[in-house]
């Protein structure tokens, strides 16, 4: 049996490769989806491409596979990022999710001054994203770094990368108000930043307004949660300057 | 204290008016939000605006507020309605939730061949719209309707509004691939219909086709789950030719 299920396993592929799953794949493929040895699945490592793979053995002990033709290219999303700082476990697990989904090259958790929770497991957070690109057909997992503090992110910002960042108490600001409705939000490479729900500190504001490759956007009239933002912003630059185009 | 709190109460509302608070939401401002007699909070009815209103009494058997001035004007969405299938119920809600922070007028749950859930909750899904507002500073509540077929909404669709659909399925599909990334998307009034996870059945899709006012639009290179479809899909239509622009 062909049967839709994919898996992201690790790489390198290569056609007529055996290669071993894990525990939990092996138990999901044989316990939950019910597939036998001889039916074939979908397998990527996020590199090179998607390829068709028959089930050699898989029991709730663990299992194999052979690999065989390749099945769909390599496809990767627009080097755009996302950094965000971390809200309630449910909003960042869809945080991640919604960013694999949509594209996003990497994933960066960030913890500012009003952040609340100042720890994330990272790991947890990349198997949201490797369970998203698995469900969403995607070839591509977007890398999820450690936290890191906003200062050190702006410390070693790099030199090509534009920073557009969504804050509600900036768009309040005359300074700033509508730069990012009037003009176009910048290619790639480019990050979006989504502050927090209690929004940046003074002390953050006044150096996110001094970086030379940040720009301010509003994403319209109303306040939106940081996971609306997040999702609002991506569909924004992929629609605008992405693969969406 | 003037608190930040803002309630959803039933108009008309106007000023010197004495309102009465259900029990849950004087529970909520006496016993979560630790509000007393004397506080003031944000009251709004979601047709008349935003109202200061003074805390007379709030106990968790009831209470009564006192309506002072309005402090911001009534702003009401543009008139785009959000149609979709209902998924799992944490999705649903979370659709729900977005489409009220994203500025749909009407939330409309539809259920279609392969929807796997045929019942909605609809009250509860309106108080999830109501929250919304609460939290996001809004002042309109979208509607939600109560749960119709796919086949009775487009019997009685009105004449005048165009009818935007997200199918990964018929992207595919040569004769209708890639018409919404060329063609901008139809202007107000206008309406979003997302599709259940199994997409459309056969002659549902040939009903959609054949219909005078939709339109069938991509949603990029990459799969979207149904509630990040209802979600980007809102998006790109505010910021072409919604509120956002």
């Amino acid at each position: 049996m062909d049967s839709k299920v994919r898996l992201h396993i690790t790489g390198p592929l290569y056609g007529g490769q055996q290669a071993v799953l894990s525990k939990d794949q092996a138990h999901y493929l044989s316990g939950v989806m019910r597939l036998s040895p001889g039916d074939t699945i979908t397998v990527f490592d996020g590199a090179s491409g998607a390829w068709r793979a028959t089930i050699d053995a898989a029991s709730k002990r663990g299992g194999t596979l052979t690999l065989g033709d390749r099945v769909a290219p390599q496809r990767d999303p627009p080097d755009i990022w996302l950094c965000f700082a971390p809200i309630k476990k449910a909003r960042t697990d869809f945080i991640v999710e919604k960013a694999t989904e949509l594209g996003a090259a990497r994933i960066c958790p960030v913890t500012t001054r009003y952040t609340n929770s100042e720890r994330i497991r990272r790991d947890r957070l990349q198997a949201h994203a490797v369970e998203a690109a698995e469900q969403c057909g995607g070839t591509f997992v977007p890398p999820v770094d450690e936290i890191v503090t906003l200062a050190k992110l702006l410390d070693h910002w790099p030199d090509d990368r534009a920073l557009i960042f969504c804050d509600e108490a900036l768009s309040d600001d005359p300074d700033w108000s509508g730069e990012g409705e009037s003009n176009p939000w910048p290619p790639a490479p480019a990050a979006i930043l989504i502050g927090p729900e209690g929004g940046f500190a003074p002390a953050e504001r006044d150096r996110l307004r001094a970086h030379p490759q940040a720009m301010a956007v509003g994403l319209g009239p109303r306040i939106l949660r940081a996971d609306t933002a997040a999702v609002a912003a991506l569909t924004v630059w992929q629609t605008t300057q992405g693969d969406w185009t």
